[in-house]
């Protein structure tokens, strides 16, 4: 058993707050444990460059967190004067998740800026920044005259890893400080990917090894849409 | 009355939840309105070089909004690469604010690190950055093993104003944009002032004027100073 | 009496030459004791993209020390690549210092380019960079073809402070280093504010130290605009 | 059959060329068809300050491409003053599965810093710069006395995708240009994962063309480490 | 005698491998020596807002080092968010020469962007990119279709110095360290001077020693015309 | 004759105001004409770290412009948050100018900072600064103890150039904006040369046209170094 009682196939309590600001289109705070990532969604009617006149929409996200988020203090990319290696890989990872989850093109010459700003990080910050942006993002689509709904699927995702030989599900950042194998899936209702992250932290992995972490990731991802589900549907 | 409700001189209701996040040596959300500011402080135990061997301690602080804290998406101070004129002129007066309340030779050589983080702008932003890092730096100095309490003074802040040739404390977002005065007052406990800021937007003001905003914002940082001291003497 | 011989109550000798350079639309030498500031004007035919088609002008401003206008050399801003958190505080002072004094819309779709080039400092940069932008602008204005004076009313700024308990006016760079209070007032011609801006460095300073100041500043500012009004009206 | 003749499963010719530069310790030209990119080692006699005085060492990577490797001019990173989000990305990963090929506790305390510049782009530069690294790594711990042999086991890499419905490896540009799906696969010479990558860019992928995928990479990556080690075998 | 065997107003071999590169409009590879830099040259059918509607074209230059193209490794321009003073002069040196052989107003309102990336330095990389960036911007030339050949005249480089009080053509990285001067000459094929920029590095020098390394120069340069003339009028 | 009425062998007046500043620990304001530049030292009492160690000093130059200093305003490179490519270059030219002029191992391991701001621009401000900078290199170094005078010449520097198919010297702006070629000289008091930098602007120069602008240059220099002279005997 895990160090918070959790058995290995266990995803950590998931509370999703929809509009939880003010101002954004859409907006959702999703505490997934100990970690809390504010998402929030800007509807810009207009498409960068390289889209104007092509009759679709574009999603870009940015990801970002607060310098105490952490155990130790980071110094803010504002004050280094440019982003981090880490924070760009997550924001693209981001953005690609949930141009997934849309068909760009009916939602017309419009961008919807996705912003994750983590909180507080206890491990699985970028898979809770999906499926906290993907609540996010139907809110705001949700306000839109369109004709046609431009979801195409709902989109989740779940860290699963290899601990002491182990697979397991949604690391902490204890279980993920000493994971040899760390992977991070993004996933379709119906079950099919849009994105698989997999790494070798200390060692490299077999086949076998591979397998048992996709199949935790499949059914973890199942649950995760459910509530989605039932959030997006309450009236609350 | 004003738009919503309150008389010239009543401040928005504040909420100050303590120990907000888990990290921080110490850290405060405070709810002005709907302004909402996570305040967190981090300890370090070195000194910025100019102090080094001076045995006393130094306050900073940074501050920052959220892109969507605002009605319009602002673009991130990472992605620009520098810091807004804006941002450093808050930062640095929440900095002078902190350390008019702390005797910082009895805090050793250490930093205190501010992070003023805005989550949602509806006015007062500087002001409830101040009130709130306050509880956050009381916090953290608690947790610290010193002969003598460093706190010189309880210290808070508010904004005032002249809104259609009227004086009035506290202005929300559409009280400020329409503001022709606009000051804010950093008061310690005893009554005196540690900051002055008034700046006439769209006029200049009288001595008469001046005299009146004085008066309210030393009322209205009695009143906030009462609070943070029931939330800082509560066990909760 | 003070280090160099004045009364606690009087400000350096002034000096102001008119039109000092060659190229910009208006230009002042300003020297306050042995600080020494340039200030020039540079009127653009278009306003920023914010007050396009509003048919109203723009003042905005910069601020700038040579490397070596004090005791220490400091490394440049473009060598760091950013502006410091001081310096963007000053300009923006005076920015809006400006702007009070100028009526926007008589001006017509213009910005005028504020440059303020400490050459030497010793105390009252912002205070002589305010004076004698006020001069730049004065003269930069009445080279255009305007139906009526845009030229609200005459503005200038001086510093005061407590120094060792005793209120004082115009305060040298010793005299600021170990002032308690720091205070910088604008003011119109008319004896009404522009800012108010007081810091307490070492102590917080009580309401009737405030009103001291206060009238040191008032009279103080009377003295400088007669001295603009001498320098603007001789054909020198 | 492919644009190019290639069967699904055909990787294109691949030339690497051994200590192609004279002043690093490693390096290397790597042609992968078109494809042109230049690796290059450098050790460093220290380590980042995280690692001072743990015994071990350290392999971090840079990529970069000329501006013209492209069909279209890129501005340089230099010119924008930052590295995209790409180039961070890409060069994560290199140096992720180089430390994976290498026991960081037998090289002491030095860095390898892996310089990946692309000549040419015609597809596949992450995975051209990986297989050349590798080499160029190889060279330069070959110039060290060290009591062990560092090098745990042999990685490569390459790109499978899914273009047309079809599964493919090796895609060249025009191929990734339209892929539906994109994965990047790291292996080590014993067929285990060090970096699984796979993105559905035009839409979701199934479990079964994953496998498809899979075995392709696997299968490639075999025939590319023969040619490394008959490259770094011979005497040329 | 040189270290190397050359006499002192001898070159060192030169080679140039004409379209080295794929996609530029023109493109070449130059070795002098151990030097080696690759040239290429991008046609973009707009010129700099400055020539807007002048009906004259524009040529500009970019010069970079990779990291590892030195015995020590450097840091990239990139990562340290600006190009280096060094780097700046070369570039804008190149452009001049380019733009002296080039009819502007006969290319029409095109920019030809000269990309030099020296792959590795030997001492003379300015030299060699102004040689190599001749003979590709011909070639990227020869492609449109205009109605006058653009180009006035060939165009070459060549650096000589004083070492050990002797002068000498085209010193290598071993001689230029010791060099006491140091010198460049740009010259058209018709034996007039573009560019002349010399240096007394460890002392000045005088009139007669100037005389005998501009007769160096203006030899070494014919030569390196002729072969100029060669490498493009080859059909290979 | 020349538009400002001078001979084409005649430079403008010359005045130089020694110890122009308060602070620094040598300065002067040089005006070339209407060209106007600051010169100011400073001398720190460390090394950089390519030199520490060596017993030898260092002197090292920055050259800026103030925004108006010239007819159109130039937006400040701390604002685009990088120097630009001419800035550069002349603080090179700087810097190796007046290295040339003192023995570093006689003022030990000391650091020269020069600073030349130019403060109005009229052609002709890298040299001024040259010569500008000298007399307050000079005046820092009479304030050190030291053994020896570590002045091994005299220098200055002058522009010559081609108008209109004519030598002259001393450009001013209109006559620089349009020669055809574009020189600067650097020469010691013993007529030797320290740097030589000669761009064809419009067109390439022959070797006839070369030695006639390089005796104007020869005799100008002279001229100035006596100026030099008698600027540092005279004890005012």
């Amino acid at each position: 058993m895990r160090k918070d009682g959790r058995a290995n196939n266990m995803i950590r309590p998931i509370k999703i707050t929809k509009n939880y600001l003010k101002y954004p289109e859409g907006s959702a705070l999703i505490e997934l444990g100990e970690t809390k990532v504010i998402c929030s969604v800007t509807v810009e009617d207009k498409v960068p460059p390289f889209l104007k006149g092509h009759g679709t929409g574009w999603i870009t996200a940015e990801y970002s967190m607060l310098p105490r988020a952490n155990e130790v203090r980071k110094v803010r990319d504002s004050v280094k004067g440019k982003i981090d290696g880490r924070s760009h890989e997550i924001q693209r990872l981001i953005g690609r998740a949930l141009r997934s989850a849309v068909d760009l093109k009916k939602i017309g010459e419009r961008t919807l800026w996705i912003d994750c700003d983590v909180i507080q990080a206890d491990g699985g910050t970028r898979v809770a920044s999906i499926i906290g942006a993907f609540v996010a993002v139907y809110l705001s689509l949700a306000k839109l005259t369109l004709k046609e709904s431009p979801i195409k699927d709902f989109v989740a995702a779940i860290s699963v890893g290899m601990v002491d030989a182990v697979p397991m599900i949604d690391l902490n950042y204890d279980e993920d400080s000493k994971a040899e194998v760390d992977m991070n899936f993004v996933i379709t209702g119906k079950g099919e990917f849009v994105e698989i992250q997999g790494t070798g932290e200390s060692r490299s992995f077999t086949q076998d090894e591979f397998e048992k972490m996709k199949n935790l990731a499949i059914k973890g991802v199942e649950k995760i849409i459910e509530l989605q589900k039932k959030v997006l549907g309450s009236s609350e």
